[in-house]
Parts: structure tokens; C-alpha cells; sequence
């Protein structure tokens, strides 16, 4: 099933997209299992899609990807590194994503996204799936130079409008053998598979429980393929994972 | 003006502090100034204080006091270094901090932390004091070893319980001239006086807004001052600063 969150008439609502572009129309928490279908349906050309949740947090694993790993040559990280951007910088499927007046390098990065269903703390590895809801795409949009420029990466990940997700919460994926790939002007850019995951999603989620309670909504982005590099205003920028879909964004002037 | 938040019945409400420890409770919005003084009177002492504000997001500064750089022997810094801790991690006056059980060295860090008004967004800082409620005390509770041995220092300080604040936000404090102290089971540990910071708090709100979007009720931790040193189980800290408060706290096994 793939849940999407959008705004008609000036109000948002959540529903699920069909093979036929159609959107059933939801009402209640898909969170909790509580929703039912309203009856009603729209067109997806007809509404503005949103992030499909609203995270209060989104935790961010660093090197995740064997392929990213050789590529570096760096050696395999022993547990997840894990940094946080804010709920401020969430981007919505289609937004556009703001190149800063004090950046002169703004790379990309293609991410696999866990949407968390239920509250989380410290959950164990064998039933961390019970807390995700579904995966989305995701875009750790990065200002590269003030990242390396400081010792610690929050500001030059924390931008408003660097954390695009969507285009929908696919709830019936494995996460773990699917293609992902990020495009800048339709050229491929980041090729992988989620099967190169050093640090898969059960041992993700129940290793953040253990620090942190993860909320419904809340993301974890888990990490990306080799190949990110830089975007231009003008570029347009889009990760596209098998079963879930295509996220695209723009790129324009801070 | 000390503006607390509070819980009684288990319905939680705002209020204004009296010096002789009585509650005049508020209704309406503390963040938009549409409050007004419903005529009920609560003693402190029959009231159980929360945290005077849910941040969404808490900023964090790294060095900022010139009194720390010089017994660290370190350069100032040019402009802030920041990192964030999540809106989960937050606690209460006379709130538990639970000792992580992979951590063997949990530190204490007192700071002052200015509570944000309303959304600021690239402010200059000429405006930005426009932006700031007030002030109240912060622990910036951190699990030292992780913190170093992560290159990012978001897992060391993001456990439920790492980020208390209160008793209250103080709206009428001068923040530049200060007395900010750490005493822990009652020994001074920290003293300083927030003329010692390096960026001050104009700085840090503008700096800040141009990266990400603040929000009512964010708050930025300012930094720490010389001293910070480690906590164990069963020991009390408290965090003292002048004109606003005391803010205790015990530790408690994770």
C-alpha cells in the first residue's frame, strides 16, 4: 500500500495512491491502524502531494553502504554513526530545495527512508519491524563545504528545505532488495542496491530506540550509495527507489 | 516576569511566578503575548513543575565562553560551531537523567538557554533580541565517552532525560551579565558569569536563523562554561543561574 499525504482546497489529508494514479481518500491515524477509506477519490494530478509524515526528528546514519565503503576506501564502521537534522528543514515531493547565499558546494545524497509506526524505546533487534510503518525516498541534501568546515555536520545539513521525503510510505517493501538511484537532470548519478546495507533496518531502528524514543512520523534516513556529488541552481534532482517511486526537487537560490 | 509551566489534576497550564512562591495561573498563549491572568492562585508547592517549554528542536553552541577556551588552551572560535539535541531527549525540574548503561562517563554541562518567541528566520541582529522570550537553565547532559568516541557528537548527547530545563523563563534578564553556576550534591563544580561569552545572544539567534527556521519555543543552549566533569548514579545537579532559578536534577540508573 502506498500512503500519501497532500493538500486540496487548502486542507491536508492523508490517502492511498493506487496503480492508476487515483488517491482513496483517508480519514483516522495511519499510524495506528485506525484509518478507513472515506469513500472519496481524487486524481493525483488534481492535489498538491506533501512529505507523507511530519517527523518531529529525523535520524540520519552516517556510512551505511558496502559499495559507498570500498569506494572510500574506508573500513566498516563497527556500529551506526548517527546524526540528526531538524524537523525545520523538512521539503516536500516537487519542492524546492534552497541553494545557501553561504555555500558554494551543495551536493546530493539518495537515502532510503524508515517511517516509524509506533513509539519506540529501546526496542530489540527481533521486533523492530513492528515499529515501521513503510519507507520513502529521501534527499540528505548536504552543504558539503560548511560541513567539512565544521567539525560537527549539523549546520551544513540542517538548511531549511534539505530534507525532501516522499513521494509516498510504501508499507509493503523489502527494504532490503531494492534498487536505488538518484538522478540529476535524468542523468544517473548514485546506483545501488538496498542488499549493499552494512547496517540493516531492524538493527537501525532498535540501535537509535536504544539512545533515543523514536515517535510515529519520525524518519530514520539510512545512509547513501557512492556517487553523491553537486547540484546547481536549476538542477533538477530526484531519488527513485523500486516500489516506492520517484522524489523530485528543484534546485533554486537561497 | 517568571513564566512557568506546570501540572495539576494532570492537566497541564502556564503561570506566572510570584517571588513569594505562588502561582498566578495563565490562560491563552505565553509565546504571542494573548495571555491573560485567569485570577487563580496556586502555591508552588502543590504543583508539579515540567519543563517551561516543548522545544521542537534544541541548538546547542560549542565553545562559547572565553573563560573555557583559556583553561582548554584553545583559539576562539570565528563563528559558532552548533549541533543539536532532539526534542525527546527533553526533562523536568526534578526530573530523573538516566544513566546510560553503554556509558561509563556521564558529564554535566550548565548552561543558559534562551527561549525563542516566535518564528525567526533570518533575522538580523539588530531584530533579534524581537525574537527571544527569555531565558531559562539548561543541563547539556552528555555521555562523554560516546561523544568522543562518535566523530559526531549527536548519539553522546540525545538520551531521553540528556536535556533539562527550567525552573522557569525569565522575560526581564539582562543574559550578558549573569552569574551561571553547576553545583553538584551541592559543591560548586562551574561558575561563570555569562560576560564571558564569546557570541552573544543577538549573535547566536541571527547566526542560528539563517541556517534553519526557529520556532516558538526552541531553545538555544549557549554553551558551557570551565568545569564540566562527570555525574554518577545517586548524585544531584543543579544548575544555578542569577535572576532565574535553580534547576535540580538527580541521576538515575538507565
Amino acid at each position: 500500500m502506498k500512503i500519501v499525504r497532500f493538500e486540496i482546497d487548502n486542507a491536508v489529508s492523508y490517502g492511498v495512491l493506487t496503480a492508476d494514479n487515483q488517491i482513496h481518500v483517508l480519514s483516522g491515524d495511519v499510524f495506528n491502524n485506525t484509518f478507513t477509506e472515506t469513500g472519496k477519490r481524487l486524481s493525483l494530478d488534481n492535489v498538491k502531494l506533501l512529505a507523507p509524515c511530519v517527523p518531529s526528528k529525523a535520524v540520519c546514519i552516517g556510512l551505511n553502504y558496502h559499495d559507498h565503503a570500498r569506494e572510500m576506501n574506508l573500513t566498516l564502521p563497527e556500529e551506526p554513526l548517527i546524526f540528526l537534522k531538524p524537523s525545520s528543514a523538512l521539503n516536500h515531493p516537487g519542492g524546492a530545495v534552497e541553494y545557501p547565499s553561504i555555500s558554494k558546494n551543495l551536493h546530493y545524497e539518495g537515502e532510503l527512508a524508515i517511517v516509524i509506526k509506533k513509539e519506540a524505546r529501546k526496542v530489540p533487534v527481533e521486533t523492530a519491524f513492528e515499529y515501521v510503518l513503510g519507507y520513502t525516498c529521501a534527499n540528505d541534501v548536504t552543504a558539503r563545504d560548511i560541513q567539512m568546515k565544521d567539525s560537527q555536520w549539523t549546520r551544513g545539513k540542517s538548511f531549511d528545505t534539505f530534507l525532501p521525503l516522499g513521494p509516498c510510505i510504501e508499507t509493503e517493501l523489502d527494504p532490503h532488495n531494492v534498487a536505488i538511484k538518484l538522478l540529476l537532470n535524468g542523468e544517473v548519478k548514485q546506483s545501488s542496491n538496498t542488499s549493499n546495507l552494512i547496517f540493516n533496518v531492524p538493527k537501525m531502528v532498535a540501535f537509535i530506540s536504544q539512545v533515543m524514543t523514536l515517535y510515529p512520523g519520525d524518519v530514520i534516513l539510512t545512509g547513501t550509495p557512492s556517487g553523491v556529488g553537486p547540484m546547481q541552481v536549476g538542477d533538477t534532482v530526484t531519488v527513485e527507489i523500486e516500489g516506492i517511486g520517484r522524489l523530485h526537487n528543484s534546485i533554486v537560490s537561497g
